[in-house]
Formats: structure tokens, sequence, C-alpha cells
């Protein structure tokens, strides 16, 4: 009995898509779906309510900064990642991987793990298949992840090699120790393909990794900084690889293009910290392309972020009062561009799904492109 | 026909301390009342539903911030602040007075106004009584008060003396200014009582201010760094001397000791950014006491911040949940320490109104000043 089971609902006739229903210890995950970051225990600004309001099905968390603040020891006293910050929806959590790769400048692979240092203190940490478990069972989530290393785009084809078969051992202890452990009844832990920007390596990297019985699969190592039909190449080569009884998670993926081409190529759950992010930042996505209410030109407007958006934020406050926010650095404007964000790509997953039931994702992705501004030349990112 | 109507509930047969109830345009507020403090248009960190939701029934705004940013002529053009800021109930304003003498350390008095600078970025502004209802005729609020001086604690009695003088001649001009207006019948003008640390000037002023038909009577100047005591005794020397049919607001009053003894002192109404502020720093107010969150000790403490309360926060989150949103700088830690404050003062002035009612309000005194420490030697003031 695996702790989690993704049941197939529709493959869209024109793209290819599909629609299908993730079943795990804290209820159904409607795919494909985006899940919102709350990195340390906590989506930035946001309370579990509005979480829930806006149509939040599964949220991701952190190890590497759980781990580091407030400690794993600690949530587990708590009685784990829901109750610590009272969510009772299904938490994924990732390893720690990335954040070992991206946040640490000193830092020494082995065969056993990774030796490097605090972010926060620099003091010295290792890092290790084994604990990243550890960890990971700590806190408790519905789903985790095994601990990989997560190459840099680009990087020698011989870096890449090494590291994405390093990456299957370090999998393959990871899923030992789980299943040993007992977890795996409660807890579902993901095997992750790497393999950098090269083809071959990442359908080496695929079977490897299949070749081990996860319940689910990530494909880790994109969206680090490379075009992006580099990565739908890569996604191309590689979902075809994955078994259609599990689940796919893309890592790090969240402006709306790549989400739709992501789904188009298979994929069914997607994170990233972009929309937040940004919303901090006073830029913001709307039907009609990316909006950044901070803007001079938005002073006086007393129309909605989006005047097709039904969300808390659109239904209740203007852009000129957004602004006004922003400018006199008061927390709430945040609040209001993070839960409009989030609800626009909820949103958007939402109308994918729909789309995906219709067989007409090709059509909706031509609508969405367009009126986002997506087909323009040197159109933004997102 | 005033804007406002205050109607006499109850008197207190053990304190003598009064309940009422204050007709407004926006609906009735039960005295006696603490106001939160939403300076900029916003209570920060808090929406409008959870303001509600934790039962505030007016809150306050600052004139001198919304005349400088957005602008109060931006205020207008979005239908004022009620919908500006998406709050439906009672608004009161201050007139700017306090904050043009105790933010901006150039300026020159003259009979006509206050030539000052503006802490933003210097730029010269100019402040009369006639411009501070101008303003305040934009924002729209229910409440709105006269242009004032608030003369420092410790100052010399001629200093004083001269200026309660004039600031009688300017509630007298903005008073005239306002009923020329026509805005007296949907905003109610406070003339407000000064007279610094003098009994005999804080007497001279409250007669001189009631000789002016105001809807309603403030007390400033006090609670500007002198020892409680000497605010207590200046209370005593003025309340009895307001009418009382019309409602008493004492600016800048939110520890709650002196919430307590202003309401026995005959206070309807008061305001303070103490709950919010040191809120943000990680301090709370509970039935035990002042608890200081951020404090390592809580930092295994799964029992919420105060036992005896049930608001949101303290509901759902422990005091181990709330130190680590601190310690990682998380805008929720804030937003949860921020209402559960406020819900506590509101909460606070709900069981001073019933025990009004039921004449037992020095019994509540002495009950909750020794619950929450306050007859501890070295007491904290909050």
């Amino acid at each position: 009995m695996m702790a989690i089971r993704y049941e197939h609902v529709h493959t869209c006739k024109q793209s290819g898509a599909r629609a299908g229903r993730l079943h795990t210890p804290h209820g159904i995950i409607e795919t494909p779906i985006f899940m919102p970051v709350g990195t340390l225990a906590t989506v930035k600004g946001m309370s579990p309510e509005e979480l829930l309001e806006m149509g939040s099905q599964i949220i991701l968390s952190n190890t590497y900064h759980l781990w580091l603040r407030p400690g794993s020891d600690l949530v587990r006293e708590a009685g784990g990642l829901h109750n610590f910050m009272n969510w009772q929806k299904p938490i994924l959590t990732d390893s720690g991987g990335f954040q070992v790769f991206s946040l640490s400048n000193i830092r020494t692979i082995e065969e056993e793990g990774v030796h490097f240092r605090s972010h926060l203190d620099g003091s010295k940490l290792f890092l290790t298949p084994e604990k990243a478990m550890d960890i990971q069972h700590d806190l408790g989530a519905d789903i985790i992840m095994s601990f990989d290393e997560c190459a840099p785009i680009p990087a020698t084809r011989e870096y890449v090699k090494d590291s994405l078969e390093r990456t299957t051992r370090w999998a393959e202890r990871g899923l030992n120790y789980h299943v040993k452990s007992g977890n795996d009844k409660k807890q579902a832990l993901f095997g992750i393909v790497q393999g950098g920007e090269y083809s071959d390596l990442r359908k080496q990297s695929a079977r490897e990794i299949t070749s081990l019985d996860f319940p689910g699969y990530s494909i880790g190592g994109l969206s680090v900084g490379e075009p992006k039909p580099l990565m739908y190449e890569m996604l191309e080569e590689t979902v075809p690889l994955l078994p259609f009884d599990k689940p796919r998670y893309l890592m790090g993926v969240g402006s709306p293009d790549a989400l739709i081409e992501g789904v188009i190529r298979g994929i069914d759950m997607f994170d990233c910290v972009l929309p937040t992010r940004i919303a901090r930042n006073g830029t913001t996505m709307t039907s009609q392309g990316r909006l950044v209410v901070k803007n001079q030109k938005y002073s006086r407007d007393f129309s909605p972020l989006d005047p097709n958006c039904d969300c808390y934020t659109c239904r209740n406050y203007t852009r000129a009062y957004i602004r006004h926010l922003f400018k006199a650095n008061e927390m709430f404007g945040a609040r209001l561009t993070t839960y409009h964000n989030l609800h626009f790509l909820l949103n958007l997953m939402s109308d994918v799904r729909q789309a995906i039931l219709n067989d007409s994702l090709l059509d909706f992705k031509e609508y969405f492109f367009e009126t986002y501004g997506l087909n323009k030349e040197n159109a933004k990112n997102f």
C-alpha cells in the first residue's frame, strides 16, 4: 500500500496533456496543479485560510530551510508541518538538494553526501540521502523528495554524467532507507530525474530512476536559467520514459507559458516562488499580461488589478490603493498582490484542466498566449 | 441635525464610568471603545475583514500622513477613505496637529497656521485650521478633529497658556469653516482640549472649547511621556467640565491600565499605535501580562500566546510557531501578533463595558490589574 495513488481522468485529444487525481493522506489533488511555495512553513504573507479560499490544493515547503530554522526536531515535536503551520491539506517537501547547490558557495561532494556551509551563519553541515529522509520524516509531508544534485546549465557532459549517476545511487539509498523506516506507508517519496542539457543523459537518468519503484517522479535541474525551448526539448526527451500511472512533477516552474507548455508535455505538478516573489515587488500577473502596479501611471487608476478577475483583491481594491500601499511600504500591499498572483496561477491551472477535459488545450493556449501578450516580440517571461 | 449622536446607556454605580452608544453615519459604536490605528489607510498588516472579525467598531486614520501620501485629493477621487480602503464602518481622522509637532523638527507657528517641513522629503508645508478641514472633508471620515497645537510636557506655563488660547481660536475658525461648508451634516468635528500639565490651564481650555458647539470633545496633549498619575489628574480636572451628552475622546492612549483608568474618569473613546507597534516587534498582551514571543524560552512552547484567548491567532497557532516566524522575518508573524493584540484591547473594552453595565468596574479593575501583573512593583507599562 503506497501513500499516494495517481488516478488518470482524461487525455486531451488535441494536445495529449492529461488530467488526473492524486490521492494523498491529506486529501485529493486535481491535476495538473500549481503548488504555492511556503519556504519556511508559511507562504509569505498568506494565511492558510486565504490559501484555501483562493483554491490551493497542496503547498510546498523547503527541507533545507526548515532544517536550519526552526529545526526539523522542533517541527516533529509540534506534530509535523501540517500542525505546526495549521495547514491540513497536502504538503510536499523538497529534499534540500537544490538549496545546497544554489545557496552555498563552498561545498564538497562525496559519494556519502555533501559537506557545505549554512547560508545563515556559515556553520558546517553535512547532508546525505539518509539524512534528507530523516529530516523529511520529521516534517511529515505527504510527498517528499530524494536527495539529488542539481547540476548547473551549462556544465560539461562528463560532469553531468557523473552527477546523475551519483544522484541515482543516492535515490536508491534514500528509497531503501525510507522503506525500511516504514514511513513509505504515509509519505510518498519521489525520484528525481537529472541530466542537465543533454538529451541522452536525461534519458539515461529517466531509465535509471524509473527502474526504482517510486510512487512518483520529479524532473529537476531545469528552469535554472536555460532558454525555455531547451527546457521543453528536455521534457520531450524525458516524460515519455516516465510511467503513465504515476504523477510527474516539474520542479521550479511557475511562469504562465511554461506551465501550459509543461502540461502539454505531460507534467502534472509544478511549483515556483515566482508569483509570490514578484508580488512582493509590486508586479502582478493579469489576464492582459504583466502589470507593475507600483508604476506612476496607476496612481489614479481606480480599476482592479485585473478586470477579468474575481479574487478577493480584485473584488475589493483598486490599482491606486495597492500602489499607495507599496509606495508607503505597507505590508497589506504585498498581501493583496500575493493573493492575486497565486489566485491567477491556480485559476490558470484550473482553466487548463478544464481545457484538457474539453480536448481543447491547444486552443486555450493560443487564446491565453495572445491575450497575455506572450506572442509579442520581446514578450516578457511572465 | 448633527452628524453623530451620543446615547447614554448606563452609569456604573461603583465607579461612575459610563457606557453609551455613538450613532454615526456608518453605524453605531458601543462605548467605551478602543480604536485601532490605520495611519496610511491600512491598519498595518490587517485586512478590513480581520478588523471586523476581531470586533473593531471604528478605526482611526491620520490626516497628515494621508495628505502627504497618497494625497487627500486622490482619496476624494476614490470616493473617500471608506471606499479607498474598503472599510464601511465608522472612521475617525485626526487633524494633523500632533504629527506637525511630533514629526517635524523645523516649524514656525503663526496665528494663521504652522509652517513646517515634510518628514518624508523636507518640502515646505503650511497647515491651517481651514486647510485641516479641507483635507478631512476630502478624506470623509465620520468624525474629524480640530487643528490644534499639541504642546510638549514639560513646557512653561506661559507657553502652554498662549498655545491653548491659540488652539481655541483655531478651533473656532475650523468650526466656522466646517459649518459653512455644510459638511457638518455628515462629518462630526470635535474640539480638542489642551493645557499641558497645568490644572487651571486644562480647565481654561475645557471651558473655552466647550463654549463652542462641537458634537464631541477630545483631550489632547496627554500620553506624551508624562507620568500616568499626572495624566489621570489632568483627566480629573478636565472631564467634569465636558458636557454629559457628548462623546469624550482621550487621544493616544492604549495601555490596558490607562484605558481602564480613563474609562473610570469618564472617557468614551481611545486610540493608540501601541498594540500594533509592539506586535510587529514580537511583543504581545495576554491575560497574564506582557509576553515577548521572540524570547528563546518560547522556542518549544506549543501553547497559544494566551491560554484564555479565543482569537484567531490563539485558536490556531503556538508560541513556538509565531516565534519561528519572527526569527525568520516572516510577515505572517506580525499578522498573528497584531491580530491578537488588537483583539486583546477590543475584548478588554468589551469586558469593561460589561462591568459598567454590571456596576462592577472597580472590581473588574482590581481583578485585571492583579492577573495582568500591574500591581507588581516595577510593573511594565503595558
